[in-house]
């Protein structure tokens, strides 16, 4: 199992315009994680789970869980994606997980709410650009959930939040990446050291 | 300098449907391996061209060169690529580079003279599931151009071509990963390796 938990600062808590994701809060940004998250060429990785953190206006907080194992009919474009969160966003949510799609759930989580769910299942990294290399960590992890910041990267009150569940804080370069790089070095790394 | 060049085996050769990229031959691929190529976060890199090879209906071939050095008014998102690809299959096209948008030019060129072109200037190598480990052989590369296939892959015309002027075959895993997830491990891979 792996998984990430990418913190959408400004990404639209109601439907949005399919045409302008960067104008709805980034939601590019998230959809193209969710893409690099879960996609193979022609398949869908196994034992994956994607949480997304919308904490845009109006009506903030939602979280979004998105499992792999259970997920049907996503395509890895940044529209198709988009769709799927435009859908999970406009139902009437709860703090308890609703159903959105097959695979899909969405809820009134808060960041702690959420996190405190998380880490009885998951060793929590932060991804940050100070962190300790991940390849040189790569072979210590277990079970691993990536927190990672979109281009605002994460703010001061959610990074209180965060290092009170984080195990360590690693980084994948130092270059400055897009949040999906990340993602995308993160499963390579942990392909390359055999980690499921 | 480092190079990217996709195929895009089905890529649309007039101007399509910017809410239907996947139907338009695929070239949301295409649009994301740009993005991964190009773009830090809140950047562009320095000295990455990317050449995009549309070898779809009505009127292929035709070729793309993107120059980050000379781009202006890109975003890393899939519609506003597409928008850029779009503009430039719409103009009438020669043998010669035509100028597009700033930084983007495009031609009429078949993959065999566009590599005649390029293989002056580049060393290029040729990412396949089943070539040498990249990680292992990156130190010894230098000023590279890597060619990679879309969901298709590439078939046996091209490959026929493209392996006259292969330096090597290379992989980036055993996974049979997404285009743009090659291009993406590729930057890591060169960054790591202090390869400019």
């Amino acid at each position: 199992m792996r998984g990430f938990l990418i913190i959408g600062n400004e990404a639209f808590t109601e439907p949005f315009n399919l045409s302008d994701l960067p104008g709805a809060g980034r939601i590019d940004i998230l959809c193209r994680c969710v893409s690099q998250a879960l996609f193979l060429s022609h398949s869908i990785r196994k034992g994956v789970e994607v949480y997304l953190m919308l904490l845009g206006e109006p009506d903030p907080p939602k979280a979004i869980r998105i499992r792999s194992d259970e997920l049907r009919r996503m395509s890895p474009d940044e529209r198709n994606i988009a769709g799927h969160i435009r859908k999970a966003v406009g139902y009437k949510l709860t703090k308890d997980w609703t159903e959105t799609n097959s695979g899909i759930h969405a809820s009134k989580k808060t960041l702690k709410e959420l996190l405190t769910e998380l880490s009885t299942s998951w060793e929590i990294y932060y991804l940050r650009e100070d962190g300790k290399d991940l390849h040189e960590q790569v072979s210590k992890i277990k079970n691993p959930l990536f927190i990672i910041g979109d281009h605002i990267g994460v703010k001061r009150a959610e990074e209180d939040i965060i290092l009170e569940f984080t195990k360590d804080i690693l980084s994948v370069s130092r270059l400055s990446l897009m949040a999906e790089q990340c993602v995308a070095i993160v499963n390579y790394e942990l392909d390359r050291a055999g980690i499921i």
